[in-house]
């Protein structure tokens, strides 16, 4: 028997937003494995085991669902969005290539997934509209300054930004420190948008200036977007805006 | 009687990556309007008119389609890819900002899609594993010092860069210019992968180092992306490769 191991991403949450691919590789999998939250999301089917797990363990999480595999399951590893932003799918290659030489033969797929970049992008308008970044303000895994050069030289050099995992329990002062360096390199006006469980019964998206933007406005849900200076706000009817960022800027 | 515009992705080419939301989009159009590689994609379906244009006249079609739902029409404007990434859903936000009153009353959504940087990222591993840019390598809309300043800002803060529009006919020295700025900032060892027409049956992944990638292997359907110093290549039975950038880089 050959085991399998597709790393997955379920999108931002809305099931109109799970692509046919990912569907059928979480319906031919023996396995589920991932964090708890995001295997709630996927129904429960007979004969298929379910392996939650705390969102602090990837690189554990990898190498059991390597080892379900190399033992002969069909593993679908589950992340939200997509599984190679921000989430488990460096963390399988890392266990591969940390590994068994055996795990170097499994048969591995990465299906990609919406973004919760790209989904908060569409709700907002298309603020990623020309060049773009994505930043993780965790800085559990690498050290703070280096997160600081890349806010600075990203909004120096006119990329929009998009900060994921803002902020957390254990992590409460980032996107302060985030929004002050911000402020030294771009215009107070530039639109900052906080996109909170987007397509979820809870969505939440909330516009603000970066000279006024407040960091209590996140919780671990929460996507950022912080405009580049040629980021527009177009004003509606009935009180919303859409952010664009014009191709040519 | 009244309109609605839809600005969609249909994601890089495979069917499978086609998500529910946008293909009940696609049904309840009465009016698809696009560049006519994209519309190809779409099956036929009776009393659906088609708008097919060219793909140097965004802004035109962007005012098409939104006049076409100001009359009442069920429009959807279909992109590849995510419809927010060097596609058409800002040309529609800036033909609203420069249009009539009306078009800010329409009923205006975008829909992500899978975009061509993570599935070629899918198909790599997880070369996006860290903090990541997208920059577009057209100086149609921007000028290229721009585009220099935003590859060196990029490569020297240690971002794993998506090269967008590498190469046309009208354009055929970028990459090969971009190559070379990045070689100034970049290890030649780090890899660069040329992900062609990904997900569809001619589907071309090639590797390569950066010190000796090849700008001609590019068409109009490659994604390049370029890794960080920090990015690995796992070596696999059979000669093929993974690459995966670790979190902590």
């Amino acid at each position: 028997m050959t085991g399998r191991l597709t790393v997955l991403g379920l999108g931002p949450g809305a099931s109109a937003l799970l692509t046919p691919e990912a569907a059928a590789a979480l319906e031919a999998a023996s396995d589920l494995v991932g964090y708890a939250p995001y295997l709630d999301r996927v129904p429960e089917r007979p004969g298929q085991r379910r392996h939650a797990s705390d969102n602090r363990v990837e690189l554990d999480r990898a190498r059991h669902a390597l080892a379900l595999a190399e033992a002969g399951a069909r593993v679908a590893v589950v992340s939200g969005g997509d599984p190679g932003v921000f989430a488990m799918a460096s963390a399988v290659f890392e266990a591969i290539e940390q590994g068994p030489a055996a795990w170097r033969a499994l048969d591995v797929a990465v299906l990609p997934g919406i973004s919760a970049m790209f989904a908060a992008a569409a709700r907002l308008g298309a603020p990623l509209g020309h060049d773009f970044c994505a930043i993780s303000l965790s800085d559990n895994l690498k050290p703070w300054d280096v997160v600081e050069r890349r806010l600075r030289a990203a909004a120096g050099a006119g990329f929009v930004i998009a900060l994921y995992n803002p902020a957390s329990r254990a992590r409460p002062w980032q996107l302060g420190a985030a929004f002050a360096l911000l402020r030294e390199v771009l215009p107070g006006e530039t639109p900052v948008a906080f996109a909170t469980a987007v397509t979820r019964p809870d969505e939440r998206i909330e516009l603000a200036r970066l000279d006024a933007a407040d960091p209590a406005r996140v919780d671990m849900r929460t996507l950022v977007l912080v405009g580049s200076a040629a980021t527009r706000r177009i004003g509606r009817d009935g009180g919303g805006a859409w952010l664009y960022t014009p191709r040519r800027a």
